[in-house]
C-alpha cells in the first residue's frame, strides 16, 4: 500500500465496550462480531468482561457469560484474528489466565494503574510460560510525565512483557501529551507500543493519528466507538483515515463498516458521544465512576460540580477513592464561607 | 494564561449549525444563544441562513426569520462579541450586505469555492468600502493541493481581506493535510488564518488542534456540535482542550457548556456523531447533497454504494453535478461486465 510504516489494530468492542451493554453479549453477538473483526481483518480482538476475565462479579456487573463460555465462543470465529484477553491483577487470577490459554487465547493484555506495575509480575510470567503473547497496559497515563511513565514501562520491559500500552483511561490527553510520551517510549524502550484512547474531549481519532506520526506500533479502537461514556476510538473511522493516510493497517473498511452497523449499533443503549459528562470528566482527568455521587453533593452544598471535578482531577484520585468527595466539597464550602 | 499564541473562536452555531434544524431557529433561541456566547467570551458570533445571508430561498430552505430580523436580534444580544455573516456570492447580493451593515454586522465572511476567488472581489470591495471586517472563506479545501490553495489565497489578500479561511467543508482531512496547509500559509501569507472543520472522520477537534500548533490565528466551532450530517468542531470541547493546553482562547468553558447544554442541545433532531453516512462522505470527500441518490442508483445497479462514493470523490465533484451519480454507476456496471 505505501512505505509508510504499518500499524497494527486491536479491537476492544467486546471488552471493553462491554462496559457499554453492562456486559450482556450474548454468544450470537461474540459470534457475529468476531467474525466481522476477522473479515475486517484486525490484529486481535479482545473479548471479556469490561473489567476483563474475573470481572464478572457483583461490584464490577454480571456478565451474561462465564469466561469460559464468551473465549470459546471468540475462538471458534476467529482464524487469523487473535483473541486476546485483559487481565486486571486482583480481579483476575493466574487459574482464569490459565482457563483463558485453555479456550484459546493467544494475547493477554495485563493492566494496571500507571504507577503499580509490580503487581503484574507473577501474572506476566505465568502468561509467559504457557506461551501466551503479553502485553502490558498502563492506564490513567495522563496522571504522571513521560519521564516517570517510561520508568514504570522499563520496569515492565524487564519483566519480558512483549510490548507495551499506553491507555488514556479518562480521555483526558490532548495530542501534545500523547506525541511527548510516545516519542520517548520509542526512544528509549525496545517493544513495541499502542495506544489506548477515549473520546471524553472528542480527540480519539486526532490523538490516535498524532500517536501514529510519533510511533506506534499498535492502537486500540471498538466498533462504533462502543464504550464507556463517549465511547473509545471508533474503528471504522479510524481505519478510514489511515487510508486516507495510506499507512497499512491490515484491515477490510467495509467489512468493518458493516459489521459496526449491523451487530453493534442495534447494541448501543446511549448515544456514544462527547457530552457535557463526559467532557468535564476528561478535562478533569477522573473516572465516570466519580460522576453521580459528586452532582450529588455539589447539589447538596450549592457548588457547581465541575469545580469538584476539577479539584478531584488536581489531587490526582483514582478508581476508589470516592469517599474524598465529601471531604473537598466540605473544604470548598468552608473556603466560600471564608471569602464571603 | 500562558505565553502560548492566543487563538480566536468564532462560533458558527446560529449559521452552519443552521442547517441542522432547518433554518428554523427563533428570535428567542438567537437572543439566547448569543448572550450565551458573549458570556462565553467567543470573538464572534455568526449567524444567518446556513447558506448565507440571502439563503432563505426553496431549493436551499426556507429560514423561519428574514436576515433582517435575525441580525438585529442577534446584534442587540452581543456586545464584546462581534457579529458575523457569511455571504455566498450569487446567492447573497450586494444589497444583502447592505442591509447586513445596517442591522449591526461587524463581519463578513466570504464563501467560495476554493478554485474560486474571483466571484468575491466586488463584494470584498463593497464590504471594505462599508467599513466591515471582511474574511475570504475558501470551501472544500481538501480538493486542491497547498500550494494551489496558496495561490488562490494570496489572490484574496491582494483584494485586501482582512484574514482568511480555509474549510475543510466535507470533513475529508487528515491532520497532515491540515498541518502541511497551515504551515504554508502561514508562511506566505501576512493576514491571519483561520480553520473551519467538520467531523465526518471524529477528526474537527484534533485537526483543529494540530492546525493551532501549525499557527492558526482562528478557529471556528459550533455549539454541541452543531451542523450538518456529523456536525462541525464542537466549542465546549474545543475549549477545554485549548484551557489544557493553555492557549488563551478568551472563552468561559462553564458558560458555553451552559448554553449549549440549555439552549442548543434541545434543538437537536438528529443525534449530531460519526456515523457510516458521515464517514464515506468524509472519506470520499463529497458533499451529502450526493448521499441519497447515489444510495438509489447503487441499488438500481446493484453496485456498493460506498464505491460511486470514492469514485466520485476521484473525480473531485462539487455541490451541483450530482447528475454524474448515474453517468459513474453506468460506467461502473459496464466495467463489472466486461470483467465477468
Amino acid at each position: 500500500m505505501s512505505t509508510r510504516k504499518p500499524v497494527k489494530i486491536i479491537d476492544t468492542t467486546l471488552r471493553d465496550g462491554s462496559h457499554a451493554v453492562h456486559h450482556q453479549f450474548s454468544a450470537e453477538d461474540i459470534t457475529r462480531i468476531c467474525k466481522g473483526l476477522e473479515a475486517g481483518g484486525v490484529y486481535a480482538a479482545e473479548v471479556s468482561h469490561g473489567a476483563g476475565i474475573g470481572g464478572s462479579t457483583l461490584q464490577f456487573g454480571r456478565a451474561r457469560l462465564s469466561d469460559r463460555d464468551m473465549l470459546t465462543t471468540a475462538a471458534a470465529a476467529l482464524k487469523n484474528t487473535k483473541l486476546a484477553v485483559l487481565l486486571v491483577p486482583g480481579l483476575g487470577t493466574m487459574e482464569d489466565l490459565k482457563v483463558a490459554k485453555e479456550c484459546g487465547v493467544e494475547i493477554v493484555r495485563i493492566a494496571v494503574h500507571c504507577t503499580e506495575i509490580d503487581v503484574a509480575i507473577q501474572h506476566v510470567k505465568l502468561a509467559k510460560e504457557i506461551g501466551l503473547e503479553v502485553c502490558a497496559f498502563f492506564m490513567m497515563t495522563h496522571m504522571i510525565s513521560a519521564d516517570e511513565l517510561l520508568g514504570y514501562m522499563k520496569e515492565a520491559e524487564s519483566y519480558g512483557v512483549d510490548y507495551i500500552y499506553m491507555a488514556d483511561s479518562a480521555g483526558a490527553m490532548v495530542p501534545e501529551d500523547i506525541a511527548v510520551r510516545v516519542k520517548l517510549l520509542k526512544k528509549e524502550l525496545n517493544v513495541p507500543i499502542g495506544l489506548h484512547c477515549h473520546n471524553n474531549l472528542g480527540l480519539a481519532i486526532g490523538n490516535s493519528v498524532v500517536g501514529y506520526e510519533a510511533g506506534l506500533d499498535f492502537i486500540d479502537a471498538t466498533l462504533q466507538g462502543l464504550g464507556p461514556g463517549s465511547g473509545n476510538t471508533p474503528t471504522e473511522p479510524l481505519v478510514a483515515v489511515l487510508n486516507k493516510m495510506k499507512v497499512d493497517s491490515g484491515c477490510n473498511l467495509y467489512a468493518l463498516m458493516d459489521t459496526g452497523d449491523k451487530y453493534v449499533k442495534p447494541l448501543i443503549q446511549h448515544t456514544i458521544q462527547v457530552t457535557n459528562q463526559s467532557l468535564i470528566l476528561g478535562y478533569a482527568g477522573i473516572y465516570s465512576s466519580f460522576y453521580q455521587k459528586a452532582l450529588d453533593i455539589a447539589e447538596e452544598y450549592d457548588l457547581d460540580p465541575r469545580d469538584i471535578f476539577v479539584r478531584l482531577g488536581d489531587l490526582k484520585v483514582i478508581g476508589g477513592q470516592e469517599d474524598m468527595i465529601l471531604d473537598i466539597a466540605y473544604k470548598m464550602a468552608q473556603e466560600r464561607k471564608a471569602a464571603s
